[in-house]
């Protein structure tokens, strides 16, 4: 096997604005170049964001449904603010109020919301492939939003990003993902970008929550968390499912903070200035310790948040140049 | 009897810019010309929907509240969508968050909308009757999106758009209706508009889902599905509701599709050129199969959906022209 | 103790535009001219929403977040119609889709909202304390919209903008207000602003109702709601929540609405042109007669409403000018 940081000679090399892509349904089949420049595009709205004069227009006229089959608050808010920054009309499909569970067929579903006209289609649903067969289907770009166990992509960009505005760059930085990393869409698409951009990958799960043959994605598993964290540049920790801590997976939540959560004293085998990373919503004392949530210049957690509206927006951006006429999309 | 084809004369006069009234709470007490004059209306957004430039400004500032007491995905994103296309302030309430659970009265709840000053309210409710209720209460246009068994005016509106569009006419079409005739608001709004427009129609249910003096909406009954098929130019199918599935009303899912059922054979019988449609969500299987919900230059389900959203469009636009001082509202 | 007159010379100082709080969490804290200036401001905007120029574009390009952990439809519905009419863009967080489901708390919430660079936020939370804990974390302003048995600020704005337009003004009216005093925020607060602008409040309750030092509060406690009726300029009736009509606090619906409904015979009591008050929803023969809540000329409850989405209007705009750099916010 080739090592992670060599294997793939175009990592380092930023794009001219390319992006071929009619969708973006997965980290997979994303070339480096095209990870950055979507991450390059994302810069812009960051001190935008922060100020007052917030609001743009160029999706002004467009039409953004986010079609929610899996509930989740910050995802949702996320796209939903993003788009609206954009000047986007985004109406919100919760799967509460769904014709889903009046039998409906999600193709059907989704040959609706293309009827209707959608520019853009933001899709989060608890099968994986989901949002795949519904992107073969219309005729707009569609946006994946988290899919079953396959793919969070915006989740992976937020993390590249932050990773690359804190530690200065990607290549080359030791990044740790820890939890459940068999179920987790969001370690899945956080591989796939990490070792794209020559990022140095250690997955740490117990053995119960580790896939069968995860070398083949280019990382490094640990059953020991402590042997995974030594000299590490990025700790990422998993939210750990409510439906996973009692069962089979887990024997209990006491015992998976005792091997698995992130202490203090854990984080001191991390470098000095190793960054605390949690895609949230965050069982505090489980698998992170409070006081390292909350660490002053460690923790980049509150930051992944608002990396998350931008690259939201430079995703809504860029997937709708080509029906906007806009140059420079691919 | 009068046949349903002569008895109206007026029905081929093209109006002019008059709808003089001010909600739509039913097809029921509209003149021919006014139903041809929204369907003329919604024309010019259909085009407008499939380009970028969906956004107009004729509502810039007016207050649009869907007040769905009963869930409806599609026709609340619809209505969403066609308000934000023009322009509108769009504001949902949705019933499972609603003080109706607190035990306000329909009456109070329509008052508070109309003092937070609503310029147009949008109501679908589980109770036939309700729309109207509220209509006599509030200082602004209501617009009916499905009241019990009663009507769901903008559903007839885009199915004689629908029709109007692939069949050249509406006059002289023979449009069968098949499904739960009895309690169904599509079917009452469709036989409402389709008659007023000199189509000729057939109802088929099984007996238990027949109104008993149908004839007297100047349709003809039938309880033989393939009988009524003949000649057919549009064959409507209606949703077979879940809660009809079991117990008195239908026998069983399989005996429904046996004798209800849209199948390739049965459609057969209908003309070869026979548009098929159904107001969705499709139980497909039960009564319609797959192969006739997709057959190619056939099947006008999305195309239905799409006309939705522009008939929703004329509709808002026309009910708030008094309002808006727009020339030529009635 | 002094009288509630007497002791605040302050309160009928109309304000220059002088409004130096960060957030709203309440009306405690407030100076008297500090609520006047409130309420000065709000009546620009009712006449404008009574008007088709209803929209304003101060807010463009802010985003306003909605996060009610508790439901309420009306309060929802009225902030969200203000911030729209404003310009704003309005993205609402309901608690049932929302991360605390998942264990996440509060204040990983507040810092959510607050990376996503909110503007401003909307709070409605079950406990009391709940929207200060979280003001205290944001960098944006924080507006309560009910917290618990806690506050209720523009409950209490709106009713004494609806008093003050209705009765002339605030000082000297004798209000009486009847219900729940003891779990109630909309009581709390419009106690703390009447009291302020100098109003004569009566509190009546049954005695387990009525929290044990309420005279601290400057009011005067009645268990005879008779009683506390003579003279009354304005009868504010709370709503009686489900929760406690059977149970520890009340016999029954029946005995409460004996003891404690308001009639047109107990009406008869106060001023002959005494104002009906009732912060709704209503529960119609409970703790009011349909008879008086529609009786025309007395009943305030929809101008009610209406002075709700003028006030938020009026805190929305105020709140914000520090950020928008509007000159004169304090």
């Amino acid at each position: 096997m080739q090592s992670p940081i060599d294997h793939r000679p175009g990592a380092q090399i930023h794009g001219r604005a390319v992006f071929p892509h009619a969708h973006l349904t997965g980290i997979s089949g994303l070339q480096p170049h095209e990870i950055l420049f979507l991450l390059d595009e994302a810069e812009q709205w960051i001190e935008a964001n922060r100020t007052r004069a917030k609001s743009d227009h160029r999706l002004d006229g467009l039409t953004q449904i986010n079609a929610f089959f899996e509930n989740s608050t910050r995802t949702l808010l996320s796209f939903e603010i993003a788009g609206k920054r954009l000047g986007a009309d985004v109406v919100n499909m919760h799967a509460a109020q769904s014709s889903v569970k009046k039998g409906e067929t999600l193709i059907d579903t989704a040959m609706t919301l293309n009827a209707m006209r959608a520019d853009v289609i933001v899709i989060r649903h608890m099968s994986s492939g989901a949002v795949q067969l519904i992107a073969d289907k219309v005729d707009c770009p569609v946006l994946n939003a988290g899919d079953g166990s396959h793919e969070h992509p915006t989740q992976a960009l937020l993390d590249a990003l932050t990773i690359r505005r804190r530690r200065g760059s990607i290549a080359h930085q030791r990044v740790v993902i820890c939890g459940d990393i068999l179920h987790s869409r969001v370690a899945r698409s956080n591989i796939l970008a990490l070792t794209a951009l020559a990022a140095e990958v250690r997955v740490v799960a117990p053995s119960t929550l580790m896939p069968a043959a995860i070398e083949k994605m280019h990382v490094t598993p640990f059953t020991d968390f402590d042997a995974a964290l030594e000299g590490a540049d990025v700790v990422m920790m998993l939210r750990l499912q409510n439906e996973r801590m009692s069962g089979a997976f887990i024997p209990s939540t006491r015992e998976y903070h005792l091997n698995y959560g992130l202490t203090p004293e854990r984080l001191a085998r991390a470098k000095p200035d190793a960054l605390v990373m949690h895609p949230g919503p965050m069982n505090r004392g489980v698998e992170i310790d409070s006081s390292v949530a909350d660490m002053p210049g460690r923790s980049a957690i509150t930051e992944q948040v608002e990396m998350g509206v931008a690259v939201r927006m430079a995703c809504l951006d860029v997937l709708t140049r080509k029906a906007r006429g806009v140059e420079g999309w691919a």
